[in-house]
């Protein structure tokens, strides 16, 4: 084995999905190519003893220099947005190419990518979104972009200029069933929290913890239900994104039990926030305003069993980085009511840690569940694996170099993003990703920033391995057994 | 005593809901009067040695003289369906006053006035289809129309005409529930059979039997839930509809186990017919197309174990008289497609001859159980009872002296509704209602009808002890408990 | 009809488990003969105006003139349980003829009839407790017991001396299923609850209130699955008696889901008390030990619920009259542990007018429930019906006239049992039986007694319809559908 | 890094339970030590191009040179097991040291390993089986024995020589919990099966079919219902071994949904083999007895489903060696009646190519699952990883070189057991371990063994993470919350 490597890390303990190592770790062209007890020389060599090395983060929900359904822009650009994604240890993104209707999923894409190509400084894929499926869009530009590693897409059951309805769900899923595509889905009942919301905007009820009010968590249960059964259906995959409390877990749980293809992803606002911090005087409980929103303690404890059993596989961080300035969330200004605010929190940088302080280091998850959850099983769904996701030898060199006693409190002065707060401002965390390689090159180190603009590259993703081609959709008529399609 | 009763039955057994009595049953006035053992002389008087005398059947889920959402009428207008309802043993019909869009549900009641008092030889109260909940609508004619006796109303989830949406559906059951009105569900997705449909017709799939098809039993147990999950956030109480498979039936039965006030319906075409019966050679599995369409053997079982577990409470018909000619199911002529069939299949008059036969008679179900289902419950559930629905002193003389052990072949001749035809042709029933009295009157005897038309009353129904009046709806923002509304 | 009643009872408002009955009541030699609008006179005559005329209860579940199974007597015998009873409206009552080990079922029956028959002042009918099913108690005492009226039967899974194993189990259902009788099985883990409870005493833990830890909600819940898992294997009916709490309510629920003729029965003590009345300084918590111990407030919510869904058929006093003096409860002195109390609360004579006051006054239930809970259904259950349990022409004129407004502060003083204090002590009471009629026979009239001891007769019990007589059981060896025992 | 490797594996494509790798791996001194892109030389290179390197499996569920609780030996010693089963790439195997009541624990180990050490041809850890668990056992020989590796233990509860009851149980779990140990159970009821099988041996049914008769899945279902509410109420983890259908898999779900660690094991006679086999002329359906039996096709989906689900972690062998003949199964002669037959089927050498060809190959569990399940999951539970289990650096050289694509036709002439037939005899399978590495020795290759007698060495196992240390259980008397123990 030739000995030259451009990077070897020593002496570190190596976390996977499933293992746990101690050898030294060889990197060369960007790629580990050697893990071993005992490797040569490296140009650059890093001692990673008494400290853990993880898998780079793959954050695959976040939205980055995406303008809301209702035209609000996020602060955070392909450069903050993937700026303070490596600074929590996070090494891939992927954020969304939004389709606003009537528009080109193509032209969407193009011009997505130059957003990203010039800024981003860790590797990048791309989800769609797709709001207007329209024969033109599902028949010739999808097939088009899932040949182009755009792999899966998200659609949502509710806002009024993303919504789509059952039917169009049905053509969606059946159209990525069979050109072998992910569907993620943000399942809210459009309906009941329209309904909810007139109700309360009528009584006078206008303070964002109103917001928690109508984002009811049947809201929620019953959209996922649905999306399920409109899934089990055609036998279609399907990811139930940012899941927040017990009636859509239960409802997964069952899917899963059932032995259907349906996935779960959960967020740190699931976990750390309650709809008690939308509580607060004036509009301060704008900055926790996200879809759906933090429930209560009980929720919490939902969404951990939930990510102990195994009903979740991802953890992302929906970050949805809108200032708390007249930018975004106070768009609308100090007398806005909770409709008005844009939705969302930001959570990119500390994602990892927070999971990490709170599960890894409190006994609730174990450290191969938290690779698992943060990095290798995304990597898995959307078609990204083994190139990231993992540390091991044909992997891209995407790891980051863990401190686990390293105490932090959080100020949202040590946060790298645009948007002004963090959620999680005062919160004491335990373990901290101090140095952080993206394809062999050190990307952070001693706090600092060592990567350049533009750095990133753009992921082709595989068609993952949860979706299968489909032929044709046959009805069945066979008394005996059934009456429905044959799949 | 005054001894002088218009009408004595003498030595019969007497079933209630809940009791099996031995006495005779003494007449006055159209009511009962009194029960005993040895009762005084009556100017006629009626021998029920060996026999059943049952309280008559209360249908509270039949459609006459009414126009489709597609604008075919029904053969049976208020002469023919009560003539055949009272012929089965039945003394109360509770048809809709269905309201078209844009139409005041005070003149379509007004109207539907006009058409039955002339024409009804039995008793008869009123449900409301709203398919246009308007403010003014619900806001005040609805009020005023419940004062009038009028306080059930059904609504659809799907049918292009009639569907209301989720929106649509909470304002609807907030206002049932703040009146003390019933909300009755026909629980179809949409969205998902008009999906399936289109595939189907795409693929050249145009025959009877993929009406059972399109409407996949996914799609019934996905509203039937979506439906209970709206009632659940304001805990309203609704009825669901003629349910036809063990998916709605398992989302009924859990809303019960919760404690929620959800009730299930079903009727005979799901207990009798399969899916099978559609697969017939041309038009002639049209015969047997309705919504939810029959499925299959194991579908059967689970009703009959919802019927003997308590999960329905009420055994219905949803008598849609359309005939098998050019006027309502082949309207679209011999090449029409599935969705050009009028649905719905009769049953008026069979309802309770079949759930006796195959019921009580074969051990599935007690009579007492079997007048629960087909008289008291609907009685007690829409606000008639004690008036109708049993047999006791005070209630009106409705009811039937029935020949447990009396062997009928079904043939459409024997009938008496308008329809043309009987999906149950050729079964055999063990248990036929001999003689039928309706307010004191005998209205069948020796086959023969006695009654005169118009002679049936508008019964105004009571608000049912199943809703509860509401004050407001409050948002509760207790962060110990709950976010979501005080009741 | 001949006019000449022994009692007439007028303008009262009568309740059946299914009926409201506004009408006069005529009793003659014990029966009720007529019920009419306006009936003749009798040789007495009540006016119920504004009362409510209630079934009888029928308290199918209580211990008389017992000894408990580790020797201790039970503080009432036939006469003065019998009179507690019918002051509380309760005008029949099935105690148990208790098997020990190695005793002859039929001398133990005869045993009980000389003590029943001189001193009950109402009806009563038997079960047995079967401890020792050997082959003959099996094969021929029991056969012979049942042909005689003494159709149920109890079996114990925990209590050392009564116990049995699930073998003992598996041979009692079938008999009882080959016999036509039903079984009652007191359902908790007997080792969880001795593994507990010997954990408990070794680390000091004596008081009264320890004895609701030993006595883990998972020891019934689990002991109650295991039961109806031994039924549901051969298809026989089986009867849960008082259940405390959410585990064993749902596991009965879960099988009344599948269609198992499984029933559940419950008492005042799970809705009325809680552990923490146990919590009182020195012995005063032994006054609430019984098995299963009573609960919480989530518990007693459990129970509610499943009163009024219907998982619940029976609702029972299991009066357990132990004094709590050195004769029962503090036989083992003022240093006795949990182990050493007797088990077990009274409640005969409370049992209707509690569950009146907090069911059906505060709108938890209907009158028909509570007629159903607390008479009509026992009734049927064990064989009684229609004799007992409801009003109506040919049943035995067994009811209460009740004031439903009356407020009623509960102080032991005004009971009749001779146990000596009540559980319920001091609290207030809506709704009170305060005329009492038994085979037509006023037994309590302006608080007084006026019945002769012995004045009560024994009843007879029917096979159950619940129970259903097997010929053989047969291997069933069908690969294609199962490996099993065909029924 | 020197480059001096005993051995190297080149270009082959590697699994672990999360990752796929192709590169070379490194073997010294018995352990890998490089895993690289292009390792350097080796005294022995060997090509894996095309072909798979899997780790070797762990059966941790297996039966060698044991007597069974009726007193047959095993065909099966320590050499013919072990060298059957690194045939059929396993390389460990954690047999069970068996205590036969009044038995020291202590001299049971001791006896086991001197059957064990001269005899291995690859490595072994031990289970214990306690079938006494006396004070003297549980609180002085386990600790002892758990210090020295031996951290896992079986109980039962059935065979009269084994079964512990739920008393024992609770003990048994409460030890395990405190000790760091893991609990693994035989879960049938024990009287459900006596009780079957004396009625079926009265009706004079002996055929070896009737096994399956009497185990009925009922009487599984049930033991595995109770086990886990044992441990749950303790709070200690419990793994049910060899799940055979629906009902235990759906317990063990359920306990999973609720966030309790109970794990599950099934195994290949439950994925392939029915109660039909057992249904054959004479005695040869004694082939196929096992407990639990074989079920049916609906069974077998069951497992499948749970299997990919995640409810089953392992995937052992049960490999129970008695021959088919007067030694053991046939030991009652060729009129022996069901339960004289010796009780498991062998599948120690092809537990790994039968799940490969029919999970794998057809698409059921990816690669990584089968690495998971037959051999990462089980190091991980019983504290042999990252030792065994995986192939990573830092393990040993445990693994094997598959053909994806041999096809085999199983004959028992290919096997290497002593048990003389193979219950999969005909069944054609594609995939094959070709060469077997152990220890960094190749044991296996074209077809022969390279293994010494003896050369196989015992692994001490860690307390595994799924128990976890107890200081004391306490009862926890708060009202507000619970009456329970505090854990």
């Amino acid at each position: 084995m030739a000995e030259n490597f451009d990077l070897v890390v020593r002496n570190g303990t190596i976390a996977t999905a499933s293992d746990i190592i101690h050898c030294d770790v060889g990197v060369r062209d960007g790629r580990i190519v050697a893990m071993a007890e005992d490797l040569g020389t490296g140009k650059r060599e890093l001692d990673a003893s008494g400290k853990l090395v993880l898998p780079g983060g793959v954050d695959s929900h976040c939205h980055i220099e995406q303008a809301s359904s209702s035209g609000v822009m996020t602060a955070d650009d392909f450069y903050t947005g993937t700026v303070s994604a490596c600074f929590g240890g996070t090494t891939t993104v992927i954020p969304f190419a939004a389709q606003a209707r009537g528009q080109s999923l193509r032209e969407v894409v193009d011009a997505y990518h130059l957003c990203a190509g010039p800024k981003a400084v860790i590797d990048y894929a791309f989800h769609l979104i797709i709001s207007d499926p329209t024969p033109e869009v599902m028949g010739q530009e999808l097939p088009a972009l899932i040949e182009d590693g755009i792999t899966s897409f998200k659609v949502y059951m509710t806002y009024d200029a993303l919504k789509l309805d059952d039917y169009q769900m049905m053509t969606v899923l059946e159209e990525a069933r069979r050109l072998g595509a992910l569907v993620m889905v943000h399942a809210e009942n459009h309906d009941v929290i329209r309904w909810l919301a007139d109700r309360l905007l009528e009584q006078g009820h206008r303070a964002p913890k109103y917001h928690a009010v109508a984002h009811a968590r049947i809201a929620e249960g019953e959209a996922t239900s649905r999306a399920i059964q409109l899934a089990k259906l055609i036998d279609a995959p399907l990811l139930i994104v940012h899941v927040s409390a017990q009636e859509a877990t239960d409802a997964i749980r069952k899917a899963q039990t059932e032995g259907l293809k349906i996935y779960g992803e959960t967020c740190p606002q699931y976990l750390f926030l309650t709809a008690q911090d939308l509580d607060r005087d004036g509009m301060d409980g704008a900055m926790f305003c996200c879809s759906p929103p933090p429930r209560d303690a009980q929720a919490q404890e939902a969404i951990w069993r939930g990510l102990k059993n195994g009903t979740f596989q991802v953890f992302s961080s929906d970050h949805a980085p809108y200032r708390f300035d007249e930018t975004a969330k106070l768009k609308h200004g100090p007398n806005a009511h909770f409709k008005q605010i844009a939705n969302g929190v930001p959570g990119l940088e500390l994602r990892l840690p927070l999971l990490f302080s709170e599960g890894v280091k409190k006994g609730r998850i174990t450290l191969n569940e938290f690779v698992a959850l943060t990095a290798a099983n995304a990597a898995k769904l959307y078609g990204l694996f083994p190139r990231k996701g993992t540390i091991a030898v044909g992997a891209d060199a995407d790891f980051a170099i863990w401190d686990p006693d390293r105490e932090v409190t959080v100020t949202y002065d040590m946060l790298h993003d645009a948007v002004g707060y963090t959620p999680y401002e005062g919160r004491t965390i335990t373990g901290w990703p101090e140095l952080v390689v993206s394809r062999g090159r050190i990307v952070v180190e001693d706090g600092s920033l060592h990567a350049e603009m533009g750095s990133g590259v753009f992921l082709e993703c595989e068609k993952p391995d949860s979706a299968r081609p489909l032929q044709r959709l046959e009805p069945e008529i066979d008394p005996a057994r059934n009456w429905g399609f044959r799949l």
